[in-house]
């Protein structure tokens, strides 16, 4: 293998002659002077071939070079001449590892279907591979900010025999002898088991919804992680979700500006980003709708519009609490003073984003836990292992859900969630 | 909530009185002196009530205390009379929050399948618990040093539609109109096609085999790390294997004795886990198993006797290199001088834990690789994305796969693999 220099450290090879190996992105030309950006994954770098400094015919073999054409460049690093920490290459000579003929992504304009039947190669362009980037800022910030807090990282599994919030949205498969298997929707019974075990966890994997659902933020595979605290309460619940979500928008405004450039992403409107986030029951959200002009019925669930019609008053996230007990799932835990509603929370993104988080304190008494079971009908055997978490030692405990991709989505400014994770799948798509 | 202190944290509160919440580990008492052992999740203590300082009758009401059963304890936090760094709470009070009544895992001897049976309770106790948290740090290790080395993270899907390594060990599920997605076992062709838009890329998640094996170091669903690097060749993801796996160790080595001591793991064994690791050719393998009496066709695959009598004689992994083509996959690498072999390489980890990595240089030729894929009888269809990312500028590149559990069991010295994981999943074994 050649000895190559990344392009991400140029700058420490200023006024060296050094070997790049990448791609080219683009190039252009005139009779006296070529230009060649060459990307490598780690960044893209201006290639400048004069006719004077080019060795070995390189300057008249340079229309060889087609777009994705893999290569090497040899030249000397030189700091752009007006530009702070652009550096370019005064190239002297190339060798060609391959031709790419046709590359199917030009510069031009293609459809969204276009591009992500051609995802594998669609990844080369700046801006999924800003979004990339910046996907891996946030999950590492998620890792971070649970692993300097004194959260256990507890893997939960994806083949499970029991559902947690239903079997209509489950994929499911044969395993062996021990009949179906359902793919995951969520870790959190197993956070829970978890929360009893190291006080504080989480869970951080894929999940999957076999929803029949076409809109911008849904998929089938998606990553969510999953804090679940002992001794922890509603209040304990809000705080975590709003702490966490402001280090992960530090972290992301600290380390991700060029990446978000590329994205024309409005930093102002992550800036904002602050504790305290307002808070607001169902109740007072239900009164917003209504003193803004809609039709809303007491106990009917929120669709995206009003979300966003609640949340469109604020600059930062908004926490609506207290949901009526009907429309959320039976390990809520009911508020003692007014059983009609649940200890839950969700935290409602601006800027028309839409639910991020899906928290809630959790019934740690056996007995209503399990008349929750009995009128949800759900098969109450299947959870006699979740119950034991409420006969030996129940604990006040509570935690929440995020979707990883819709924090992306956010962060980044995008219009559709698929653009968020790497290799999309929906319900029209499971290739490549 | 009532304010808590954690175990974790009782160094920074002697003298004081403080509140911790948890559960019974164990108890015992005599007429003057009763002892409880308080875990909390984040470790445990011990707590001594006596008869003069206790309040409330908690001294006469200790008995109440059944194992698991949760509660509060108010004392003062004072150091261990002669162990440093342990700490006791001379305890004043308690408030039960719930009792534990018959709780099934007693201090006495339970078999496998008892215990697994219960895990979402078994993970409390000491054994487990530490386990979890050396996979924890492992996880973390194998995130910081690739997200350190400029490696960008590409979370591969699972649903996938088609088979990286033959269809026989899936698991299938039905997609909507699309026919079948399976579930992948590997991420490794995604991660080749991050290798050419990011340059160097990791994709770590679980992975599924329908694998009907009932072996100690199997699992149907697993985590895998799969780093795929752009102009590597076999060397260097050797050299890669070599440093990572090394790194690993030492963070281990570094941040778990504690858990490691409750695990009584030799930690000698892992101490000369050092660069460089002993690297012998398939074929050199071979004669060593010759050399030792074992009958051994030149071109069978090693199980995991061969592999354990090729390593016994090494303190640290050994790399087994250039495998016979037969006997591995279709996209590894052909040596050029000897088309018999691929430019493979599998790390053995010592003391018999087999094979932890398996890995390879790619073939990046567009002619020989659809050669194996027409010889293996593979559909080449589902592959055309695969291929064009040797027609749109192939470039020479490597990667390799770890198994997390198989390195978890390695560094914890498990017998079984089912222990490296919350909630294992195995041939008989869907639940809890």
């Amino acid at each position: 293998m050649k000895d190559r220099v990344e392009v991400r450290s140029l700058k420490d090879h200023v006024g060296e002659e050094v070997t790049l190996g990448g791609w080219c992105y683009n190039s252009r030309g005139s009779k006296n002077v070529k230009f060649l950006q060459l990307r490598d994954g780690s960044g893209t770098v201006q290639c400048v071939f004069g006719g004077n400094s080019a060795q070995n015919n390189a300057f008249e073999r340079f229309d060889e070079i087609t777009q994705e054409t893999s290569l090497y460049v040899t030249g000397v690093v030189v700091k752009h001449p007006k530009k702070e920490g652009v550096y370019e290459i005064d190239a002297r000579d190339f060798e060609i590892i391959q031709v790419a003929v046709d590359y199917p992504i030009t510069p031009k304009e293609h459809g969204i279907d276009f591009l992500f039947d051609r995802r594998h190669l669609h990844l080369r362009s700046s801006r999924p591979h800003a979004i990339i980037r910046v996907r891996h800022r946030i999950i590492k910030a998620i890792r971070d900010y649970f692993d300097s807090h004194g959260f256990t990282l507890l893997d939960s599994p994806i083949l499970t025999a029991n559902a947690g919030e239903g079997t209509s949205t489950l994929f499911a498969t044969d395993y062996f002898d021990l009949g179906k298997a359902f793919l995951a929707q969520t870790g959190q019974l197993y956070g829970e088991a978890g929360a009893m075990a190291f006080g504080k966890v989480y869970t951080f994997g894929p999940t999957f919804r076999a929803e029949k659902s076409k809109t911008r933020r849904h998929l089938t595979e998606f990553w969510m992680v999953e804090p679940e605290v002992a001794f922890m309460d509603l209040d304990g619940d809000m705080n975590l979700a709003e702490d966490f979500i402001c280090y992960v928008v530090e972290c992301i405004l600290a380390d991700c500006r060029e990446d978000l450039a590329t994205l024309e992403r409005d930093i102002a409107k992550l800036e904002s980003v602050r504790k305290p986030f307002p808070r607001v029951t169902y109740t007072e959200a239900v009164e917003i709708l209504r003193r803004k002009g809609r039709e809303f019925e007491w106990g009917d669930d929120f669709g995206a519009p009003d979300e966003t019609m609640v949340s469109e008053d604020f600059d930062r996230p908004v926490i609506i609490t207290h949901y009526p007990t009907v429309i959320k799932a039976f390990y809520m835990k009911r508020d003692p003073d007014n059983p009609k509603v649940v200890k839950a929370m969700d935290v409602i993104a601006p800027e028309g984003y839409g639910e991020i988080i899906g928290g809630s304190q959790r019934e740690d008494d056996i007995d209503l836990l399990r008349e929750r079971i009995e009128h949800e009908k759900l098969p109450m055997e299947v959870f006699e292992w979740y119950l034991d978490l409420r006969r030996y030692g129940s604990v006040p405990h509570a935690g929440f859900g995020m979707g990883l991709e819709r924090m992306v989505a956010w962060l980044c400014g995008l219009e559709h969630i698929r653009e968020a994770i790497p290799f999309p799948r929906t319900l029209a798509r499971l290739t490549p």
